[in-house]
């Protein structure tokens, strides 16, 4: 079984009071310590500024995209990126969120045959655009998201939300990050 | 919610003796019916020829290809070729031949960082270079699966089974297959 | 000169009979025995399910698709997976059914400065689409092929047609599968 | 011409006070406002974030990337991504640093050109392998590395910067962030 | 049946009298003209310059490369650009000069399957790098090359038969240049 | 520093008599000899080809595209070759033409984020497509320049320009051939 990650691992009680405080107010939530956590705090300024940026992203109040929206471009979009921490991961958030025991394989394997509403497959084409070829984004996209709703803040948010994950898929990729156990079975099941 | 095919499915009832029989062994083997045998019933010869190829691959007692090196295969590369219904059908089988929950979304998103032996990343790199790139293949392909342990048997095995689900990736892409939802929770739990 | 397959190659008389009599007939009919037949006879039980597939589509007697179509789906398909033999092979025969020198080399070199019609164009652009990008076929492209007078069940030929010998081309890849030396010189000729 | 972003741009003195501090800063250094500050400072909390993760890993003092390192990684990296204010704004800085007026354009159009070190070549291939291919990276890329003399802490450092970079260059691409006329020129005259 | 030119195709009589004369040369040797010299000669000084630089490159008497290695070097590059009237003309010519009628469809499909030498593997390995991917030749392609018996004036032959057919095949894509029936069919039969 | 050339260099003096006054003239006219007079002069015969060539299609007297409109095909084409020599040397020349500091940069990062004119956008698109996928070209391309006040000789000069530098790119990335350092900082400052 390969290991967390490819780098050192701190121990919780050897890491910096607020950092420990924020993992084990994870913990607590969660049930577990969901290894991003541990992994990243290998570089303890690196993870505050990243848990920042998540927190400012995946926690913001205003805006049309539901909480279930967020996850649901991490999942299709790290997909593209082929991060296993990520799809695992938050494509258990995402059946929580949604309380959908499929939508997460659906939309990691092929969004277009996710059982999603127009509005989410262009809010999908466009995060997936953005992953794969930010380079040619212009009016055309732009234009098809107001067409499904989305105004220019909800653009902003797709874009960030996509382009931060994209960071972290390739710290991920890169240090072999590896996700908890736990992540692939949430959600699967009726209660 | 998408129907499980963009074509008409036939009712049990209405089908040939033997494909009825050949759907209702499997019911009773799985406990349901999955949906690749009802679509593709649409056509009662392909059906025929489709599920003769199937078996003779899947099904074949001599190599050293196991089981679940088959359905790995077969995740891996149905992966790449984006086919919901395979990879959701066959990670399920893929669970349950090795027991092992995980295995089937870690080769799915990236086999690079499953918990494979070396023999079973060459395989799965192979069967990826059939899916993606076979007209490159060659003699150092041959050369570095024989060093695994490989013989040339085993390689046409690999090749077919990939080349096999290269058309079912294609037919339940076009029709739109949809896995069912048994198939997405299949063999993620201890029990 | 490469052999005609990496694998071993039998002899007509030590096949079994229902092969042997499948082989022979076609050398009868076609003055020489295709090596498609030779090599993947190797596996008697795989070329039984090839064959019975491979007929099941191409024999088909129902339908908008005329052979010739067929048979130009499968030389522009094989042209993108870089098969020589099936290129070689089923170029010949396009030839002999369209009574056309030409056409053969023009839709596997780029089908978009072929002589064909509109109609033919359309069918090949989602023959190739099939072929190459499966993942992404939807609403639109039936909507196309309506448009030019498919109906559904000629989508499904041409989608089986070009899924079958994306399998045939792996194969053929994989093998080395050489085409016979008449294929390459067949219906060039004004007779 | 066009915009700096097609984003609401703030003007200096409606910002908060944290955020205006630090654009005066810059600004005093710099002579001007680089673009970047104006058009992120439209959000605030992620202005910071981002600002504070670009800090900890641009300014970073310990380890063995140079300065000038690190900015021939984002150059380098940010020209496959096609963004224009990274590559114009980044290769501008790295122009300062090494002070030689050539490296940055050689090193945005095709490093494989650029008058680098094999130790400098290595790098710019790991970075352009995480912005472009992450999913592939694995032991030999950390092999290659260290027999050029970095060590894991460097990994993660070109990694890290190639990953926060591959981020900005999306925000950049999606809002149409315009570099600063100023940069298309500094660094390019002898003194 | 498609024109010859998407533009017009001047008359031998109304040409320049050095075109017309090169064209009836050619025409005394062939037996006909290969539309390239009518539809080219529509730019008569554009003319000039392309048959010029090609007579350089094509007629030269000095180097290692045999004008059967030449022919080679161009059915294969313009089959990766798909060009239809380079493919089908020269490879014409190479069934000429090798004597072989099969060589040109092997080599147009796909090299790795052909009857050719590991040198002149090599060579079109090489060519086709260059064709594909220029950015990235460097010194490993050189030292493969002399390792087969290419000295670097055949490097830079190789190279500059393949750029210019470059040229010439998008040239040819853009015109939707039609190769002359004549072509399809020459070299095939034993005499 | 890396040399200008993988090839041998010829001296001035060594050059046949219409060469060397060629590149005499160029040099009492840039105050400079640019790299490409002198590397491409190892080859005599393709030099004057060459040149004939590009005087052709660049000194051009006729048609709808101005002098600046051929450097910018130059400069974005040979961005997407990856071409070191050309980018940053008809870079300079398309400062020098449009006054503009900033263009060059621009088109050849990401032309879609550069200050240019919806018809100047239309003619790098078609130009890149030409570049890059000649063999999709067709009806709706004309339709779309045409549009935009180009008429069909305009199109075959964006063609045969994108072509041309096709050529010179390939030659220039295999020969290594490095921008003279003056091209770096040509048309860069206010006069």
């Amino acid at each position: 079984m390969l290991p967390i990650s490819r780098f050192p691992v701190p121990e919780l009680k050897d890491l910096p009071e607020d950092i420990r405080e924020k993992i084990v107010a994870v913990q607590e939530k969660a049930g577990f310590v969901p290894n991003v956590f541990l992994t990243l705090a290998h570089r303890p300024d690196e993870f505050r500024a990243f848990f920042a940026y998540h927190d400012v992203l995946m926690l913001k109040k205003t805006g049309n995209l539901s909480k279930a929206d967020r996850e649901m471009i991490v999942t299709a979009t790290s997909a593209k990126n082929q991060c296993l921490y990520c799809v695992v991961a938050h494509g258990a958030i995402l059946r929580i969120y949604t309380k959908n025991a499929l939508i997460a394989d659906q939309v990691a394997v092929n969004h277009l045959k996710a059982d999603i509403t127009p509005r989410e497959k262009a809010m999908l084409d466009f995060a997936i655009k953005v992953c794969l070829d930010s380079q040619s984004v212009g009016d055309s996209d732009y234009a098809l998201l107001r067409s499904q709703g989305f105004d220019d803040e909800d653009i902003w948010d797709i874009a960030a939300i996509t382009a931060f994950f994209g960071l972290s898929n390739r710290m991920a990729n890169v240090i072999s990050m590896r996700p908890n156990d736990e992540f692939f079975t949430m959600g699967r099941m009726p209660r």
